[in-house]
């Protein structure tokens, strides 16, 4: 049987970390070491507006001349998001951010 | 059929990009930006001797007070490699990335 999203989420536990939108890209890095993760969620007011990655970071701060203690979170994260299902096979998830 | 190494290396292609121990972090982070990868094998004289992933990146380097341009890819690179064989399933690949 192929392992599901819910099945992954139950072994890595379902604590959500986040930040907000006005949070420097520092305080999100402080964030993901502290909690060993590689994203976390941006809500505003209670809203999910998007995603900030280490992906974000290593493309959209030091190449483009910018520096983390001076970077807003919303002016890199990602704010188009892609959410799967509790039973998305993770074979289905690794095709979706292979694309 | 569970999908294996083999087939996604297929899909992908099979070129690999590499920088050498005394190449700044920054450099690494051009590389990876202009080839869009998250991570770049570390050869010296034609021995692989580690990875650099956008996760050493966001940990460290200004998390410590470093600068990428200052930092040598040898002194945040990660040296213990882990390795699978192209008949290896991409669900024991994920199991062996969340352990």
């Amino acid at each position: 049987m192929q392992r599901t999203v819910a099945s992954v989420v139950g072994d890595k536990g379902s604590d959500v970390f986040f930040v907000v939108p006005g949070d420097t890209v520092y305080h999100a890095l402080e964030v993901m070491a502290d909690k060993n993760i590689g994203s976390v969620l941006v809500f505003d007011d209670g809203t999910l507006v998007g995603i900030l990655s280490e992906r974000d970071y290593a493309r959209k701060v030091i190449l483009v001349d910018r520096g983390s203690k001076e970077t807003a979170v919303v002016d890199i994260m990602t704010t188009q998001l892609n959410t799967v299902e509790p039973a998305t096979t993770v074979t289905a998830c690794m095709e979706l951010m292979t694309e």
